[in-house]
């Protein structure tokens, strides 16, 4: 069924930052509960952009990969899009943006999904590379990342405002993920200027929280949850 | 559909600490997700226990209370029963039982649905008093609590296990209701001697977490993150 209300998240960013880095999910089984998303790939593999159906990692050479079903991923959020409200903007900066939704919305209490199709004049990534086994936890493995910029490109920002409640199941605040039209740039997000854009804002109901029960790594580690936030903050902005 | 993997949450326990008393989701409702679970009513008007698709509320003056579907609830957790583990135990404690079960089950991380089933030499219980608009908060509103003790009572025990991560959406930790067999008896459990009973325990896969996304109290409401840990281990253990 495809239920727009939504917010399915399989794994947890706490998990990411304790270094379990396996994917513990198939794409296929994760693309089930949602066509629009972000995530990262089994080993940290770079970022991962969701949009209309089809997933992309942006990886930490640069390079943009279209995923296949039997991808596993350790971290991922996804819904079916499904937008309440669009608007048009022109010029604005993230920074700008995110205020303006925030308050016109009143959000901060509720899970929201976020699309951006437009034109950028400016557009500033980074993305994380891949991991090797024994995995270091989540800041020394994000210690050193590329950075990437564009000016003047198309594309389309995915991602999500989640209340501040939630931050160590995820990040806390907004979170997106950007891929461009021709599908060879893209990454986490660090910045933007929207040249021309529409803004897709979609509040959703419910967050499924789906835990890898099964994996034996994950049932016996014990999360350090004094450093958490600190741990996320230095990490994911 | 009876989904058995699944613990269904609505509302937040941060909510509560902020005061959001008011009940959002009708129990009829709530009982599409799960036959067993706890959580409180309308007002924060008693402790729930639902036991085979039957809710009560133990108010605190002591009274039990079967509740009709149309009663609202502002903060509750379901599931569907399906033990997957079961076991008899006699002559031990609620600490002793919650050391078994965490060390046998590395549960840590994981959400678990608990039931327990027999004759109990000792229980003792508390009970929030319903509050009146304007309504405090929730350590102002559990300051006072009536305390409630049982000698060789058979009942039900019904909680959760809920990973420390989640700490605020929920409690982190064990949390458990009780009700006795002739139903007039119970409350939220602060200690107990187990004579000889039933334990299930059900580790589940999933955690929705539903929100009164069009509540405009709760849309506006300023969430204390800072002091909410502190608050919650005050008013709930």
């Amino acid at each position: 069924m495809r239920d727009t209300t939504t917010l399915y998240q399989h794994g947890t960013l706490a998990m990411l930052v304790a270094g379990l880095f396996e994917g513990t999910l198939p794409l296929g089984e994760l693309l089930e509960h949602g066509d629009t998303g972000i995530g990262t790939a089994d080993c940290l593999d770079g970022e991962m952009v969701i949009v209309d159906g089809q997933a992309y990692k942006v990886q930490g050479s640069g390079t943009v990969v279209p995923l296949t079903p039997d991808t596993k991923v350790p971290f991922a959020s996804v819904h079916f899009m499904d937008a309440q409200e669009q608007r048009s903007v022109v010029g604005v900066t993230d920074e700008q943006l995110k205020q303006q939704i925030q308050t016109e919305m009143k959000m901060d209490n509720v899970f929201v999904g976020l699309r951006i199709d437009g034109t950028f004049s400016h557009m500033h990534t980074r993305a994380v590379n891949k991991q090797e086994r024994p995995f270091p936890n989540l800041t020394a493995a994000t210690r050193v990342q590329p950075e990437f910029n564009a000016d003047q490109v198309s594309g389309t920002v995915v991602g999500y405002f989640a209340p501040h409640l939630f931050q160590g199941a995820t990040v806390g605040g907004f979170h997106w993920h950007f891929i461009n039209t021709t599908r060879n740039f893209g990454g986490h997000i660090l910045d933007f200027t929207i040249d021309q854009a529409e803004i897709s804002v979609q509040v959703l109901e419910n967050l499924v929280q789906h835990l890898p029960i099964n994996n034996t790594e994950f049932r016996a580690k014990n999360l350090d949850l004094k450093t958490l936030s600190d741990d996320i903050n230095e990490a994911e902005h």
